[in-house]
């Protein structure tokens, strides 16, 4: 009962998970990640271990919005320091209960009351800009809040009209929501709004299993040695993530590969073209994080699952699940 | 992730949502357009396009309305100068959870609190008059704020009765809405009052889509000269529509295309005449945009799918769906 | 797109529905208006027409209930002058969202933050006295404002007891409600409080379908000549409303139609008295347009079907729609 | 369209209806009375007719509950004089959207606001009181306000406990309801709070209804010698009133009566004894009515069918209607 | 038609109902009763009488909670007086449509306006603090408010947390509901709640039917006489409470008695242990009543119905009511 | 009726519930009870005698979180001093009806009002911190506060997010909950968020059922004596958990028991990991409780049925219990 979060490489087993929540710090453009899975798989332990794991950005003092220049900052802040300091990757999370108001922004009633001036509050989706958005039990959100996340996580740009205000502010984030199939399934429209999607399990191997209990419990009664000690993994994958930034825009992109990809998301009939971007975007930040020169199929066959899966339509004919379709696929396209 | 508008001549494929895009250009009073499609078909990148290609307006300073004359500027405005600017055509864009008040306009509450007076804060649908207004999944719009947008649509005026308000104004645009057929069907009410319907699908070609993401790509990672490449292309479009406006109160209806639009529209069984003022008036646009001084059969053949397919009342008898029924029917009737 | 309306004699066809809004000028005690039909059939082009060629009033200049006299114009309005004025025959337009308070009048906010008093706000019910009001698409409207609008139409008086308000003044106006049965039926209640129910078809004639379009055409495009063609026309049907008026206390009324009238009532089983009465009143009308001195059997014949088709119970076993039943039963019982 | 109330006497037949309203007139505690029927027979002009007929009271000048002595009146209403005048019996209209507030009485927001006081504002119950109550088609009332209304009609009190005000008054009334079987049935357990209910119909005898649209056009054309016609017999029937009120006590019950009226209940299987007393105190209002001296069989088979029919509970396996079941009762009890 | 209750003894039959209320009189630690029963049997009637008829108490004057002692009177209600007075036992009704605030109490609006305190405003149960809640019609509160009422006369206390405040005080009270079984039947988590249960009836005796009406209609028209003759036999009823009120610590509980509570309720198969505590509460109650100095079998047999009755889980294979249910098990287990 | 609560250790049977919570009293880690049954077994005086035995706390002066050091009591709750206190262990109770401001907390009005600045006002989470926060008929509260609840307690902290407030503070309570199976279940993702559930039902053995009705009648009647008599009991009690938790952190865990665990909840087919975590944790805290050295398969034994069975999915092959259902697998596991 500490508020110091697990560490991310100390987190056993759920390669699927960490390596999606990795490319989302290498590349934010890929978009959010959605964990679906049982209850009590350490999802949300998860999410706090990547704070704790990403580098920081570097903004201007004071800034709702974190911007990285004075001129990024949005006027109604009324930030006049140019100073800038290095901050912590920002996660933010999105309580239950939490109103629109305090999601987008809303009218300042402080200020309005005492100075009867309109002035804007802004809101979680200002301080998650360039950094992470969690969603907890993302099923249990009503609608229209998701709606809104899903639009402005897209169009990286928080629009509020009501209340007289007319307010516009970046708003770049990565979404993390997590969700449990078994209360209630996700708008496919929803779905193919999310850039990849993992699926953790409780392992049912006895020795996984004790070796996540051995972990937790040193963690609670043997704490700063286990720090410590994970610290170093931590910071290993920190700067293989800072490298692969660097790399990531010398990635060469064969036109094969980009055939391949097309063949892909036509042979698996997923709607639109997102899942093709996806695929390609998650494949090049893999490729750099491995400090590969260039794409590879090898590469397009690892991301395929976590970008595809979730865009397929239900197929009421076939009763393998989609990871298996998508897998049967690649095999026969990529053969 | 920039904020500049992909080009709209750099959107591979996807003609008729193009040209129907063209047409509202060249005559405002065909009236809306639907655009129907799968999730990432790009709809709302091609109305973002369509913002950066539009002629621009001339319009008085500092007009709430955009009003072209300072006569036409309303008295609430309390606007006094009579100088004007060219300003590019306003593209609204109605952000999922605006209110009633925000679209239609509402007391200033901040007057009314500040100086005791009933104001007027003019909403979304004063600054979408001479544009065009966008709206994204109008299926999950509520139905009174669709009715509404429809109605001030049709009649272009916005009229606000509401909290001892008693307001109106001109309120002519566009409306572009884009849906997905698998979230609930639109009221026939509805469809009936967008002029133009087209719908757009993941292209099955693997050539196009590569074609795609490539050109996705270049906008990524080669901005400036992608954008300089095609600015010339849409500066092509963008002087025919010029043209096309000046060219069109000089289009000669010949009293046989007039028999044809009403055949056609008889045999379609479609209701009421919007169907037929509607194919007359945007096939004039295409003629035109085609420097043609006569409307012919050919227009009307373009034109009567996306301007009657959403006009068919449900066949249950026939299986085809309304464009295959729409295409036969004028196979037939202009034979 | 200009403001001016449609000339009321320049609609093409649709005589049902042009016959019962002169009938309502003669007589405004006739009762509402409910027009039926399919989309785009001109409906609200109808009204807005008719509101140009209704004959002007004289009412007290200021007042908000447009009284013809200083002694009729209610107290809370504080009118001092008894100057009169000529002016339009008042056609409101009820919009689609108008609440509640705009309907029926309400506090007035304004006065009460600023002096402290409880004064009134007229609403639309108080603009309409004297004129009509006109809703589009009575099925959208919520049913607690139907039956609001259908009591004050029917006693002629607008109540409200509200917000510790509790006013009442005069309120005669004739309703003019425009439906489609395809979305929504009204309930008999509400049906049989409009007087006469009228149905507009698009033709199927192509002659006719063409007419449309080139008077939509000339409207459009060659505004001014046309409208001072048809300004004529329209200017004469005043004339025959202002005679008919004159004319009507001294049509006289045989006992054999009143007779005929009962029995034709009895025969259709069209519950209540307000069918007779309807009947009667608007033959009445009828007769005096076309200046005939006695009510006969012929006018019954030509009001029957509008002034009673909607009052009919549905029989589940008479396949022939309502319009039919009366024609028939016209036929057994006039024979 | 005039505001004068039609002639009570000058309605035509309906006498179950007219009878059960001067029985209410000459005894109030036999409760109000549920008027049943198809629209358009005349339910509302019905009751407006009886204002215009009841006899006058005596009140305190100002007083809001009407109260006839200065101790009745309320503390709250600081009424200082004890002047009396004579005023018509009040008959209050319940609108169509009259809210809780208006109804049962509420906080005087003005004064609130002016004046930091919490002062009681009465509503439309207070004003009833020692009068009528009508709600036009009670069925469309809300359930709450229902409740209410009968709660209170049956306590003759109002008892209001709400923002922070705790406030009791008189509010003895008799509450006219109509209302339309086909529009939604009443709960038993309110039907049994009214105590009377009758039906009315449209007459299917030809005589009848010309003779009904007859009086209604001389109402209309022929006003004032119509109404002074009728004022005659309305002015008949106010004096039998106030002579049958003075007669009531001193009318005498023989216990054979009382013992039919139980004998009745049981047979009928009426709940409660709510249907016994009511029977028993209208056939005595009738008795006075008609100057007689004893109660008497004849009077309890009058009265019987609009006492109990509305207190049967449904008999599956009987079809005959309530009413009918109730007269068959009637003539086997009382043989 | 007067607010005199109608007295307690004079009440025709319903002994059941009568011994519930007088028993609660004693030991109101047996908790609240539950009336069901036809429309129109005097359920309402009777708690009214009950009122008039219970000793009255001794209050510290003014206070909100009538605290029998200075030191119970909350501090909140800031009252300096130690003067008591005797008062009759308070009987609170909660009047339909009452709302949660006016129920438990809550912030003081107009303290809050005026003098920008947060103070306390008292709601009815604060007022029915040492005395009965009488709810008519149990089944038509909102169920939110049901269990509020039920969890405060369980723990005698009433506590707020809303609006800022955080409030507790003294409740402590007898709650009284009827209800009728038709409309809707009450969650057996609620039933348990009240510690007895009876069922009232219309007398199917026509002698006692005759001697109700009879008694009523001297009560209306001789009120006077029927009033003295009955407070007589009410204030035999008042001494003997309190008589019994004294006696009640010193009944003797025999073991076999508890024993034969036990298994009374173990062969009833009744949840909990609530219904062996009223049992054996109640049937003290009743010997003290008795002046019996041991609790005997007797007791048992006459409390157990109205104990238990409510208390049982339906069984759907046996058709027999609760009522018979128990009194079958009463006889095999205390034969 | 007095406010002292019964004596834990004078609950007679229940075993179960009381292990249960005296093992979260020793290790608060383990997480939240839930306490199943029918009404009437004594859940709430369970849970209030509970609050009397448990060991005080040390905490700040003022502090509304119960901090125990200066530097933990948050900065908004200004608190100066860092003077120390014992206090009984906090035992909040969630009343029904809170409101989501107050269990949260919310902006404080009256500051806002008075002063013009946001401040915040603590809820019961805050209240609750240290302790326990019991909840009777879980079931009964709304889903989003029941979500709210579980959240907190798990994070150990509460976020609030909205009025303008972005507040957060330490909420680490045991959160006891009871609820009633037949009123509804509840979601297996709360469920799985509390750590322990137990069973508990009335006795059927006569002489347990007598001892429980003796205790309760002596707890009324003979109060002083019944209270000492078992005070002896509660402090040994309180003796043994303090001295379990100084013990906790050296019980030994053998890699066979960790072996155990794992394969318990394989071999049950449990979701997630946070069965194996509570039944190790709650295994751990009865062995320091029965001061034994070293962890044993008779410790899991014990614990397995009430830290498992409210996690196992439903089985609808087995129409055994859950309870049954994990006896049998311990038997197999464990054997």
């Amino acid at each position: 009962m500490t508020n110091t979060p697990f560490p991310f490489s100390a987190i056993v087993g759920q390669s699927d998970m960490k390596r999606a929540m990795i490319l989302t710090a290498i590349d934010p453009g890929i978009g959010g990640v959605l964990v679906f899975g049982d209850r009590g798989t350490g999802k949300s332990t998860a999410v706090r271990a990547l704070a704790a794991l990403l580098p920081p950005i570097t903004a201007i003092v004071g800034c709702p919005i974190n911007a990285a220049n004075h001129e990024d900052c949005p006027e109604w802040a009324k930030i006049e320091t140019k100073k800038k300091l290095k901050r912590p990757t920002p996660v933010i999370d999105l309580p239950l209960g939490a109103t629109e108001d305090r999601v987008v922004g809303a009218l300042d009633i402080e200020r309005a009351l005492t100075r009867g001036e309109k002035a804007f509050e802004p809101g979680l989706l200002a301080r998650a800009n360039r950094g992470y958005l969690y969603i907890d039990e993302v099923n249990l959100l009503e609608d229209h809040i998701v709606d809104l996340l899903l639009d402005v996580a897209q169009s990286g740009e928080n629009v509020v009209e009501r209340e007289g205000l007319s307010i516009r502010h970046a708003a770049r984030f990565v979404l993390v929501g997590s969700g449990n199939p078994e209360e209630g399934e996700l708008r496919p429209q929803l779905l193919d709004r999310f850039g990849l999607s993992v699926e953790v399990r409780s392992p049912n191997d006895v020795a996984q299993r004790i070796e996540v209990i051995k972990r937790r419990d040193r963690f609670d009664s043997d704490h700063a040695a286990f720090m410590a000690e994970y610290e170093k993994e931590d910071a290993k994958i920190r700067r293989r993530i800072l490298a692969a930034r660097k790399l990531l825009p010398q990635i060469e992109t064969p036109d094969d590969i980009l055939h391949d990809c097309a063949e892909l998301c036509i042979a698996l009939g997923s709607d639109g073209l997102r899942g093709e971007l996806t695929l390609l975007r998650a494949a090049r930040a893999l490729a750099a994080y491995e400090k590969a020169a260039v794409l590879t199929r090898a590469h397009l066959r690892t991301i395929a699952p976590i970008a595809l899966s979730h865009r397929l339509r239900r197929d009421p004919l076939d009763e393998a699940g989609s990871g298996t379709r998508v897998a049967r696929t690649v095999e026969a396209v990529l053969a």
